[in-house]
């Protein structure tokens, strides 16, 4: 079941500059933590991204989703819980979890959705071993 | 109709900030774009959001969707569309399309909703002043 | 006399995503503002940047100096004027000064000094259309 | 000696959102890791920044000063060491070195300067247990 082998969390302290007037974690930098839980998962899963794009791929972004549930503040220490939900040949797709630490509900949830492209923009069938660790993760 | 009578565009030159190392505007830019286009809507038809929060409300994001079609780039002049999908007693929908100027086809779309509340986080009525306004749109 | 002739003067108004939890300005932004309103100079003045480093020219930054004086709230109108401070064979120097609209002391002053430098990374002489217009802003 | 023994080491891998089109760290990131590097040590050899602000203080920027020396690139692992400089009854300073892991050679260099204010936004004394720390790493 993917979704929850494949679950990995990343650790992102609130920092000042992404704060606004209202003392709550600016909105859209949810989908910026997205993207540090989603790098992480990859390098830990499979190898750091930027090899990915030195070979010539990158893993662009068609579609992304976020729910806000809850307001996060300055210094939270949040946890950002990324798991591949469907893939296809040249197509990813993550689910996206924010908890404050130790807490249950999640303050904001969401999806990212990315096509794998070469090096003329071309859509591209994903590489080999990342092919082969997403169907292992299945099985 | 809602999305055509209250449409609004505003212009916004991609910056060397937000451009990443594909040359492309960096796809959590747009999220904030969204947010320039709306604030500027709002301006337009009713007052600024400023005032809107001197006067104890907040007009909070709990949803928000994006679909990329197209990459834009450095330099590129944007106009983004801003309009009402739909609205409620607290509740506010915007539909978004993002273009390089004098081009057609959207390079980014997507939809934002939001709640007001009042200055205990508590959802409340939007000011009536806007609702009036937004009932005018309608008729 | 440099830094009277070509002042340019960029305005911009201080959106939600820059302000901090206590209202202001975050103190990082004005060192964003300072290069859009150093693009728009070279804009006005000579060619748009993207167009200099297309030519395989590159502007770095090799050191910025800012001093703040006073804080800049939400939606304030911003005028960030641009002047070359001095310039040499392959380096330029801009000072800068942020004011709300209509105040007469500024916010924040800075200095940014650059070099230019080559599709290698080495400093290389400036663009000789910018020289023979920076030689005639002195004279 | 200040400088050297209050001195602290923050960590901080380059993000993709912060990298320009070049593949160069873009040069504003540094001064929002100087604050991160700041925070941190803070926290360390204090207390958290928030709980400060939440007793009625603030530690605003006067002034900052960067040399950028070399190039940081996507997914480098920096090390930004943040050490007092010189501190006063309401003003405290500090140096910043950012390096790429296992280098001798800082990228960046910088300086703030910092003064504490009250509610009122006017100069304050710096909190008593700082101070008595400050003092503490000096004898």
């Amino acid at each position: 079941m993917p979704g929850i082998k494949n679950r990995n969390i990343y650790q992102q302290r609130v920092s000042y500059s992404v704060v606004d007037r209202m003392g709550f974690l600016y909105h859209v930098a949810y989908l910026e933590y997205f993207e540090l839980a989603r790098s992480d998962w990859v390098r830990k899963i499979y190898k750091p991204y930027k090899e990915i794009e030195d070979e010539g791929y990158a893993l662009v972004v068609i579609e992304a989703n976020l729910k806000y549930h809850k307001p996060a503040y300055y210094d939270d220490v949040l946890e950002i819980a990324a798991s591949v939900s469907n893939w296809g040949n040249s197509r990813l797709s993550f689910n996206y979890e924010v908890y404050r630490e130790n807490e249950n509900k999640p303050l904001c949830t969401g999806v990212t959705k990315h096509c794998f492209i070469n090096k003329d923009g071309k859509p591209a069938p994903m590489p080999e071993g990342l092919k082969t660790i997403l169907e292992k993760l299945e099985s």
